[in-house]
């Protein structure tokens, strides 16, 4: 008789988008004439730029020529693109990696997904809350974690709040934890640390024979110079930290699926008997095994990224959206809703008024103003009373959706 | 303190491709004049057809316009081209399926790994000997079986010797198996399943609350009118089959990257406690916690494969292999080597002549005539004195490939 994994059963039901969807879905069908702005899911909507779209089509071309076809690639991503990302995203800021501590993938999500694989199901998992919920449900899958309770949290995981009152930084849990996924610029809340800041987990990570995950999907849209773009800009992180980058928010590959993950050399992890083992080693036989790697013509499109055109045109794309950032920030505040992020993050997280909850404020939004956003309380339960909404949209459907904010909606 | 999946331990070190690669590069650095002709790793050499050039070019140039960009797609894959292998691959040919049981994926390799990842750690595994390496190597990972032994066996694995003395026909598992993985045609025999031989195992997975894995990457191959191109084709199997297909060997998309897999609704599985789930569920939910879909792009090139021209080039590539595969038989038969498979697959199983090992003729054929292969041995204990060579490679190749081999190999 067929097994099922048992630990899928202690997955909640409702995904937190197929919520939204259903809860829009029902207002549109009461409401047909509506005019719904979205600002819920953090999707991109610019189109890729013309450096990229020019490396794919030149691709294209390649694969029709018998002389230039390309089967399989290599499993961790092809050495152009490796390098690349070697000498423009690390040794311009003084971080020297080596090629094969770069792999390349079709995704952030995926990655910070698998990468738990490699690990014993007897870890200890720290994440911030709220967080992004895959963190969770992967090693909920796993079974890394006992049932759910009614607060929302797994039992066996460890909560980290971020809140108003810490100002949104998390502080070292108080039992030993072997596994923490941090991500800065943080989704959902749009905040950061600071270097100093992120050298506390650093360090813990050191002292403790811990592994630091770190996503970094959102560092392109840091503006201020004291937020680290890469864990490695800290001392000793190369000895605890994997990093995860993406290509979907930075240029525009949500629905054209290219990212990278960065596990350097130093990473060990042990057996139960002490024996160490090399963490870069067991994902190349992870990703060997269980990955093809990611399209020639995905790849290439991901290289003209690094053209000096294709810099210049990826900071236009993050500058559009830090600009609607800034107009959603501004127009909120102006009339007393307190927010957070959006200065280094195309994310605001704002304190829903007058202690509404995260999905009483949802279907406010939705009815009285027919705005779309995320409730906070979907990410984790210290999220409750927040709620986030996203500068990927149109600048001219954001300074719509703030128009309606400052003359519709009844705070 | 951070802990291994120790499970990996369990794994040999040198993959079968490394070891090869090793031996090749060794003997050319040695013989810098040699012209090797690589007949060895199954990747496609042929361009991508101009049906699927232009839905490529065609896709990056909406990907360039704010009017018709694509953010995130659906985890499962756009109803554009489920719809398309729907009609064309499972409808045609009588299988009534929903697009809802339709998964778009990045490789057959992530599918077929992935899979498992659904099912309890306490099923039994039964695999065909010789087999796709990912199957054992993926389950062995999550921690399915015990350690390998000096034949080069699992233990807690069930292996279904498939060799000349039962015509490649696996017998059914004399204990009881929950997970079968069959992979039709045959990588690496080349050999097929008549309908009534896949017959039995539907029956046997139907008595025995067991699910098939079954892998059709070579369906297109087939020539021959009662081999299944579908395990769909066999009364009762939608009870208890998955499928997975793939457009890389059908379509020379091994670098392009597109598959798919099919979950029928009515799989279940269980829990100890003997509560049925279904199977599409569970996998849904993998999907979309741990994926986030094909690249729109590449999901438009594939689309182009299921036009009126696209189809006949298909075919044309399909048959080009085929005819290689034809050259290889008839000509290693000449000269008195016993061949299976090549007759609805591009792989040509070759008994070992003179009961050389199967790595000794891996070094034979590489140094007598400077052919590389692959050693059966290296897909299982069962393909010990066994070879094969594909079919992949250029005409010219192919027929010089046979050529060496009838003049100046030493037999």
């Amino acid at each position: 008789m067929v097994y099922i994994n048992e630990n899928y059963l202690k997955l909640q039901g409702s995904y937190l988008f197929a919520e939204i969807a259903r809860r829009v879905n029902k207002f549109k069908n009461e409401n047909p004439d509506a005019n719904i702005i979205r600002l819920g899911i953090g999707d991109v909507t610019r189109p890729l730029t013309s450096s990229v779209i020019d490396g794919l089509h030149k691709a294209v071309d390649e694969m029709s020529k018998t002389e230039h076809f390309k089967g399989y690639g290599p499993e961790q991503g092809y050495d152009f693109l490796r390098q690349k990302i070697l000498d423009s995203d690390f040794k311009s800021r003084g971080i020297e990696l080596e090629i094969d501590e770069i792999f390349i993938s079709d995704g952030s999500k995926c990655d910070t997904g698998n990468m738990q694989e490699i690990f014993g199901i007897n870890n200890t998992i720290a994440v911030t809350d709220p967080v992004y919920p895959v963190y969770v449900d992967t090693n909920v899958m796993a079974g890394r974690t006992g049932n759910i309770d009614e607060s929302g949290r797994f039992s066996g995981m460890v909560y980290l709040p971020c809140n108003m009152e810490n100002n949104f930084i998390p502080e070292l849990p108080s039992e030993k934890v072997d596994l923490i996924y941090l991500c800065y610029p943080n989704n959902p809340t749009g905040m950061t640390l600071t270097k100093d800041q992120l050298k506390v987990w650093v360090d813990y990570a050191k002292e403790n024979n811990a592994i630091i995950l770190y996503d970094a999907a959102y560092e392109a849209f840091i503006q201020e110079d004291n937020v680290p773009r890469s864990i490695y800009e800290i001392e000793g992180s190369k000895d605890v930290a994997i990093e995860f980058r993406s290509f979907s928010k930075t240029a525009g590959f949500t629905g054209t699926r290219c990212a990278y993950t960065i596990v350097p050399k130093n990473l060990i992890a042990y057996t139960k008997t002490g024996e160490a083992h090399s963490l870069n080693k067991m994902w190349n036989r992870r990703q060997t095994t269980k990955f093809n790697g990611v399209s020639y013509i995905i790849q290439k499109g991901a290289e003209a990224v690094y053209t000096l055109e294709g810099q210049k045109q990826v900071k236009e794309l993050v500058n559009y959206y830090m600009n609607n950032a800034k107009i959603i920030r501004q127009g909120l505040s102006d009339i007393g809703i307190e927010v957070f992020g959006g200065i280094n993050a195309p994310y605001i997280w704002m304190k829903t008024p007058k202690n509404c909850d995260s999905w009483q404020f949802f279907d406010k939004l939705l009815t009285e103003i027919n705005v779309v956003g995320t409730p906070g309380v979907g990410f984790g339960p210290s999220g409750e009373g927040y709620f986030r909404v996203t500068a990927f949209g149109s600048k001219d459907m954001t300074e719509e959706a703030v128009e309606r904010f400052k003359t519709k909606l009844n705070i």
